[in-house]
């Protein structure tokens, strides 16, 4: 079967071949009724307008890449789904762009015309990406993680924030002896979440000891293995902060391999509020992203940006909210 | 900063224009001293070829769509890893597309010169989208779940035969009041490893009464509801098929919530093997899934689709293996 041209649908339609084109980008320079008229023509033939073409004339592909390392945690296929909702409603469609392990994302995957805009969601500090991408004309936000500078626009939670809030929770249940698993520190998240527990621990005079912190990847074997030298440790904690919750699910599960309760002998709270944070076999004590503000705040970003390619680079920082839950208590009489 | 051009690249390398663009897609007429020349100055000069001006003229762009429908299940997560390092192998590029929650994916989406080719992994039985793409002339394998008839090349599981294996475990374990929660008949794979469970039960003159199933999306909500209904019925079951792992995983939050002990009082099984099937806290019983074999045969499909767009459709069937863990035993004594 041959496909269907805007010849086609331009003889259907009773109309010139560039009229065709025009009225199928909603030109206002196109008489309403003729619009109406070569979209059901178009219709009628399932026309579909070829992106090159379209490309070639408008540089406007619709589509905007939403790049994401870490599709294994599902803070991520939560967030491509309020992304790609947020988007849809703006009239643009999101195309999800993933890399292997261990290699590294190219800003050229992204300058190859298919996409008109790109939205960043695990960048590393100090990152070259966003600017790199800004500096050759993509419209790009940083969602989630930044790369800290001001290259790009950026949306993130109140991750230091977020962290202060754990501290004011575990120093009110009595906990002293704290304990961390915490992510990479060359993401922000990972570093603004630490700083903020810091700050409110220090507030009321309790030091996270460096005996007491563990680190690795945003990882469910981060949290397992963390967990399992935490406690095997001279003086294990009460009371465990996690980096985010996919690393508290792993701690969760070595406790379980343990055979120590929580809370009653282990408090453990995460970051984040994935959806399996409230399964029952967990009913994880964690803070609460807001991904629909997160994403809607994002795509305002962004089409400003499209808008206006040269004003200032701007950072939107949404709330938290501590979610409690089943995992936490006060510490256990020795 | 001027991106770049070919003609920039054509100067440095001391070569014409359309010689690069020859050299740089690896045409044989170009010498290879020439193409190892043109490509040192295209890396000196971080030229990125336009994939508009190269799809006009090759009509490959280098990237592959899979087309999923629900990343939220993590079986689509690993099944994308799995999918971008064979497709990398192969020298192309991965890039995800997936749709909202109700609204039916468009073949246009597929068809407006973005990608070579698409992998479709949660097609639903009976779907017109497989036949539509290869009429249009795009290369398409069908991953995971088919729609049935030849219109396309396919690679699946023997969800059969999977099927089968769980009847034989669970009658082995002495089990005759066995129950299911099953995903929708709609897609191949839930209808293909019902088909299975009820003939491996039937052959060995076991029912599976309509009282002891239950069908929803494949959802750990359908799993919670559905374990709920069944343990509060009349005749609960002793062990319970979970049509896939993530529907087992809401079964085992709804047994935790009702304080029934697995597997001493109830079993439960699965179907996948997603990474969180052997979690401490859940230990699931599962029909593994080889997701690495999978996706090489899917590839191999693609590509010999790709050299001979003329050739009969294919179906590949790949063995499934069942993996004990925790979650089963013999029926409690009343």
């Amino acid at each position: 079967m041959r496909a269907p041209t805007s010849h086609d649908v331009a003889a259907l339609a009773g109309v010139s071949q560039p009229t065709v084109s025009r009225a199928l980008r909603g030109d206002p320079r196109v008489a309403p009724d003729t619009i109406r008229r070569v979209r059901e023509a178009a219709g009628a033939l399932a026309y579909v307008p070829s992106r090159r073409g379209r490309s070639l004339s408008t540089r406007a592909t619709g589509q905007v890449a939403v790049v994401v390392r870490d599709l294994g945690n599902p803070f991520y296929s939560e967030a491509i789904l309020h992304l790609h909702a947020a988007l849809d409603a703006a009239g643009r469609r999101a195309v999800v762009h993933t890399d292997l392990p261990g290699r590294p994302f190219a800003a050229e995957q992204l300058l190859d015309g298919a996409v008109d805009a790109a939205i960043l969601t695990t960048t590393l500090v100090g990152s070259a990406l966003p600017g790199a991408l800004a500096d050759r004309g993509l419209p790009v936000v940083q969602f989630n993680r930044t790369a800290g500078g001001d290259a790009a626009d950026a949306c993130e939670s109140d991750n230091a924030g977020g962290g202060r809030e754990v501290a004011t929770l575990l120093a009110g249940l009595g906990h002293t002896e704290i304990g961390a698993i915490l992510g990479p520190a060359d993401t922000s998240t990972g570093r603004d979440r630490e700083a903020g527990l810091r700050a409110g621990l220090a507030q009321r005079g309790i030091a996270l000891a460096d005996a007491r912190v563990r680190r690795g990847p945003f990882s469910t074997a981060t949290g397992h293995e963390g967990l399992a030298s935490l406690m095997a440790a001279p003086h294990p904690p009460s009371a465990v902060f996690c980096g985010n919750d996919v690393v508290a699910v792993g701690a969760l599960n070595a406790a379980r391999a343990l055979g120590i309760p929580v809370p009653d002998r282990l408090t453990i709270v995460g970051f984040d509020d994935i959806a399996m944070a409230a399964w029952e076999v967990f009913r994880l004590t964690t803070v609460r992203q807001d991904l629909a503000a997160m994403s809607g705040a994002a795509i305002r970003l962004l089409l400003d940006r499209i808008d206006d390619p040269g004003r200032p680079p701007r950072r939107v920082r949404v709330p938290v909210e501590l979610v409690p839950r089943g995992s936490h208590g006060a510490p256990a009489r020795a």
